[in-house]
């Protein structure tokens, strides 16, 4: 039994569905290009065995979890740790268990389509899960993942990654990062540049963060052309680490281009932790515009990632913490909001900024008409929640029109769930095939193009958008 | 000649259609679950006959009246009754065959599925309705209307209904509902707790009938704390009744959380009518909390019906009253609105509210995602003017995605129109039959799920989620 | 080889295409109703040759203009003339290489198919334009532009245009109109009455076109009772040359119903320059309300244009002004800012007001629910970037349920690229007939309708509609 349909996602309609047959048949063997979410690099540079299948598949994933817990599952018997460091269950097999049980609540969602893809094509399992084979499915994986060929860095090669980006915090000291390099590993791990804790006043220790990030640099970060320095300083060595990109997760869209000296009046008052709510996100917007700026200098690209309300219920927040699967889109302004930047920086070639929403009534509104004229604008692949069959097709059909293919910059998984990497390109080339085969059956595109653009959207334009 | 396809909202691809129609075929017999709606309780409990077409089709339905009024003809020809009792038409016939000659007009809207299917299963009609028909059509209908199959119970059992709520105002004496249970009729109506009136201080005589909610209940509720008892009192009074659900219809989205002592100074502000529109906002608001904490008292589930603009023609307003059509969606935004709610009882797996919209954008962006990870809430079926084929079909694809169909309250109908409830309830199964059958044939479900899905949505989610 | 796919824009499934053929067979010789749009009139009233392939289709059309510049093409070689009057290409050869050289980025967008549809179906074309043929191409138009049969009236014929409307400001002498009419052609090209200039206090030099209004008028526009008796005569001249409608172009919906002696000391202030922002936009707002009084006098139709944020980048403004592609669309609300003009008229049978729209988040939400309740109402077609394909289909899905068919206003191609106008037709034509065939083949209309509809919505609303 396959726990994967082979014509999944494609056209119903036999003409249509055979073409984009053939397109995925062209590109579903290409390398996988990577180049922004959040796997840890750690595995990599340790190249330890993953614990065991809830650690795998469970624990990290808000994606899953968070579906559990909507039906009334309690965090703490899935695992989830707690900030106070109170009893949680640790029995792997326990959570396991319930997860099985509940694995009926995934259904029709593109968790279950990347689940059944890792548990059929990583690791070779045909039964669905469920409370009944829950046991035997766990021993399974649990064996595979004593072996060699489970190990990160033999899963990466196995993945056919060409490239994958992690990302770190401005502070980090990416010591993963050196250990793989000097492991002479010939796998391509790089870090992407994410200054949220030393660019936002409201993030937490924000003074204590700009500080350090002076000692990281030796600059004098309690000046703002110091703090510029330190950027750039800091910009640099992830570059040493093979950073192509910077990205930047703010509550809006928001940019400001402020004068330097008012920039550094600003700077101060942030650092005295004195801003207001409005300033904080006119200090952070203006913060984008310099990294814009230093963009066109180092030529790292610039990701906005803008409009999540964080940690919306302030109780899971407490017990739990952070990127819990609380974090709820709202609605984004981006031509309000971008404007500051774009009339900076907007009309460079030579700059690279890839826009991503969760707001998906911006696309034909305001990504795609923006990203059809700037020049140093792209769009993202779908995020988060539309990451999925439906978010691609609505992605397309929304933007194409306006903005074309050539102004969106690829896919990317943007995961912490290692194992679902290959089933979320898959996805995705699967879903643009199924999209260009509709086109050319709609007499909107011809098949010689439909071909060129498959292996442009599953491969090329990822490489060229992030400057790979 | 048939007046209704029975391949109606399939999917056209003869493979997916040929599983849309065994899936509807299985559960197409299923009996009626109304938990939601606005019939009228006197129908049941008096039994007496419907006194001709117009008065059953045209003139209490705003989804006839109101397309008629948008193409020139005056509410006053169609027998609307006016505000000051001034004159207007009273043949029956008359309004019927006004109505008849504009049936061109309802082409592609749910209405006319609606309308055509009641004309033809419930009536046995098989002439398309037309000018030319339209005195053959009322001759047909108000024959049947004089047949004892057509007496309200008759229809009732005919229509296969398990249960229908009603909606009555906090401050009503049940009579109807206390009549029909007397009678020792088998047929389930049970009365649901709306409390606007009440709650609301922008309400017409809203201090009035607080004074006479605590007559009603002997409370004191010229006191906070009495008349949360009387909420209490009259809560207990329409469960009694077989209410299972309040239902909420405010303006907005809007919660609020207050202190104890906070809401009793504003209570007393709105008894004084004092408030200014935010101060009523945010009493409106804190209600939603306060009847969620009695919900997990009294297991009430709580709906909430938020986003119209209410009677946005001063004119129609003036001269015809509530109700009329001219009720308005506006964006609402549930993210930052029901938040203090959220914190309040969000996480409380034993609390359900059941969200509804009129504003399609929050499904993917807002809705979807709270109800994905807050256990308290279930999203409602698509409300209004998107209870319809693509309502539903947009509804689907822009939640399941991100939180599964399990967080889903199955469909109800929303209607005053009695005998559309068979074809809503059948454009609301063949519309989530045909979303089913397009994910299997995408290999995004499996058959076997999509039957037992079929029947979740058609009956078993609206019985669970409504506590039936 | 053809440029266009016969089938194009037709259902994949065989029997839904199949009838959509029909349907469009017996629409697409139907003449052309262009009731919207920017022609230059001086085309019709000189007779001119056009001047050579790149000033036809890409130096004037901002679709094209505007893609190539988001790919980093400098505005100056497209031969964008700038403000200063500085340096651009002029060798319009070398313009149309460039743009045959980044012809892919049309790829998938209504341009592509407007430009294959004259390519193929005006120029005879059938080789795909590429860098490779972008000589071959050029000669070919060049030489067909020097023929008789490609001067603008032959063409205007040719294409089986019944009429066309062009918009003029409200000082517009209208020579062109009257040398047309003066010359004695058959065509039908009437003007529309565009009074942003006189409307708007924030418009460049308003103080002064108010005053020249009043020179044109024998009116003394510097009174308010003098301004708005101008406005009837600058009315009355436009109908005297065919205008049946005016058309308003504001940045919001923002509609106001002053008493006069309000309104007239706003005009006063206006007329100082004394205006705050939002007593300029209350002005527009009134002024709409005006307007639409004025139409229930002497006839004209009233669109509304709304939600475009003008000149977006400030340095293409300033170095090549207006309607240079970067006016992005922005959110818009419907249903509070109609509110003051339609409480004023909005009840009248007799007026016509077409609503536009540029944010498609509010057709399901707003726009149907207000044309399917207020008789003054219409819908317009899709405007701008949803002027395709994709665009069509959103909005009929999203608006036939709630106001049906014929609360739309048929289709206007609203375009400034002559040789488009036969191909932006057969795109509504075809994705209406491919709408209808859905709606046939899932059971929601029958054949016949669809005929009668096909026809409707290709020609005849348009006509009622516009009055024509």
């Amino acid at each position: 039994m396959s726990l994967t349909d082979p014509d999944r996602l494609f056209p119903i309609e036999p003409s249509a569905r055979a073409l984009a047959r053939d397109l995925h048949t062209s590109v579903c063997d290409l390398p996988i290009i990577s180049p922004h979410g959040h796997c840890d690099p750690r595995w990599f540079a340790e190249n330890a065995r993953f614990e065991n299948p809830a650690a795998l598949f469970v624990i990290p994933d808000h994606y899953v979890f968070r579906m559990l817990i909507s039906q009334g599952v309690a965090p703490e018997d899935l695992g989830i740790p707690r900030v106070d460091a109170g009893q949680v269950e640790t029995d792997p097999r326990k959570i396991w268990r319930l997860f099985a049980q509940h694995f009926h609540l995934f259904r029709g969602t593109p968790s279950a389509m990347w689940l059944n893809h890792s548990f059929e094509h990583v690791f070779g399992l045909n039964t669905p899960l469920s409370a009944e084979t829950a046991d035997a499915c766990y021993d399974h994986i649990e064996a595979m993942l004593q072996t060699d060929a489970f190990l990160p860095r033999a899963l990466f090669e196995d993945f056919n990654v060409e490239m994958l980006a992690t990302t770190e915090g401005a502070l980090d000291d990416l010591r993963w990062h050196r250990q793989i390099r000097e492991s002479g590993w010939s796998g391509r791990v790089v870090t992407t540049y994410r200054p949220d804790a030393v660019v936002d006043p409201s993030f937490e220790g924000f003074a204590e963060n700009v500080s350090q990030l002076g000692a990281l640099t030796g600059e004098d970060t309690s000046s703002w052309q110091g703090y510029l320095n330190a950027h750039a300083a800091r910009r640099a060595f992830f570059k040493s680490f093979g950073a192509t990109a910077s990205d930047h997760g703010h509550p809006s869209a928001r940019t400001a281009d402020l004068s330097q000296a008012e920039a550094a009046d600003l700077f101060q008052k942030a650092l005295r932790g004195t801003c207001s709510p409005e300033e904080e996100d006119v200090f952070r917007g203006h913060m984008l515009t310099e990294m814009a700026r230093m963009s066109l200098e180092d030529g790292l690209v610039l990701q906005i990632h803008p409009g999540s309300r964080r940690n919306h219920s302030a109780q899971m927040f407490a017990r739990f913490g952070r990127d819990k699967g609380f974090d709820i889109p709202g609605r984004t302004d981006y031509v309000q909001d971008l404007r500051p930047l774009l009339d900076a920086v907007g009309m460079e070639p030579a700059l690279n900024i890839i826009l991503f929403t969760l707001d998906e009534t911006t696309y034909g509104r305001e990504l795609a008409p923006l990203a059809g004229a700037y020049p140093a604008l792209k769009l993202g692949p779908p995020w988060w929640f539309f990451d999925s069959y439906e978010g691609i097709k609505k992605f397309r059909e929304a933007t194409t029109e306006t903005c074309g293919f050539y102004n969106t910059a690829g896919f990317n998984d943007d995961t912490r769930a290692f194992c679902s990497i290959p089933a979320r390109h898959d996805v995705a080339r699967r879903s643009d095939c199924a999209y260009l085969a509709t086109l050319v059956r709609t007499g909107r595109l011809s098949e010689a193009e439909a071909f060129e653009l498959a292996h442009d959207l599953s491969y090329r334009l990822a490489k060229e958008a992030y400057r790979l």
